[in-house]
């Protein structure tokens, strides 16, 4: 039931992905909007992630790095959309390591018997910006995330 | 050749619009950042445009409220993405009469003999949320809109 599903159709500039998380929605979305929580887990396990601002509200902006070990690093922000909440987070996300291009990103979280569906809904500008996503190893990463997620939300403190 | 051409696929959450405008790049871009020139402009002939915040700039925000005559009021806010230039105009879209829903938007320019072919590029967060755009009466606006544009362009002011 935690198996990721990712769905992109030819010709249409969209990524949807949904993933079952044992926990519940209130406990998830904290986990995507917590910094001290988020970094423990997004993206993929060789990469580790620096916060630099992360100003959940609407309007509000984020940025993030990832590094690897050879000190390579890869810089993401946007401007949160919406107030943000248990049933959903809108933000745009750029890559600033492919500049001028821009996505708008939907998660929302629908819980079920105590555990969450995690709802992930990527728009591009284009499908070529859609199939670049696809082919950085987008799908790797997010399940990397999502594993390091679960054993983010198994640990007792999480839960407090 | 100013006839407007709008795209939607089925199934694809975005709409695309190209309409040639008798004048250069530099001059239509002008038209559509400068706030005592787009209030000219831009939306349907009967209503009137006021701009409320208009910062073009990299993560620079902008309001404006469309009135009609029975004073009815229509606001509309985002934020703009990328750096602006006379390539092109990166902004969210979201219109305050339809709360949570968030739309990408793109302009760009290309400069042919001394026209303007405008493409813009609206990409929706569902197929559901892109034709209510369409019933919305969007294509008439736009159109009206664009006959504006030309009509301010033609005036020998505009061209200073």
């Amino acid at each position: 039931m935690t198996q990721m599903k990712v769905t992109a159709e030819p010709g249409v500039p969209q990524i949807l992905t949904t993933r079952e998380v044992e926990a519940p929605a209130e406990l998830v979305y904290r986990a995507f909007t917590q910094p001290e929580l988020l970094v423990q887990w997004l993206g993929p396990r060789r990469l580790t992630m620096t916060i630099d601002r992360f100003d959940v509200r609407d309007g509000g902006t984020w940025r993030y790095i990832h590094a690897d070990e050879d000190g390579n690093e890869y810089g993401f922000h946007g401007v949160f959309h919406v107030e943000p909440s248990p049933q959903g987070i809108v933000q745009t996300f750029e890559f600033e390591g492919y500049p001028g291009h821009v996505q708008l990103d939907t998660a929302t979280f629908e819980e079920v018997d105590g555990a969450t569906v995690v709802h992930l809904n990527s728009v591009f500008q284009s499908v070529e910006d859609r199939d670049g996503m696809l082919q950085s190893g987008m799908e790797t990463g997010l399940n990397e995330g999502f594993e390091q997620l679960d054993e983010l939300l198994a640990k007792p403190v999480a839960s407090d």
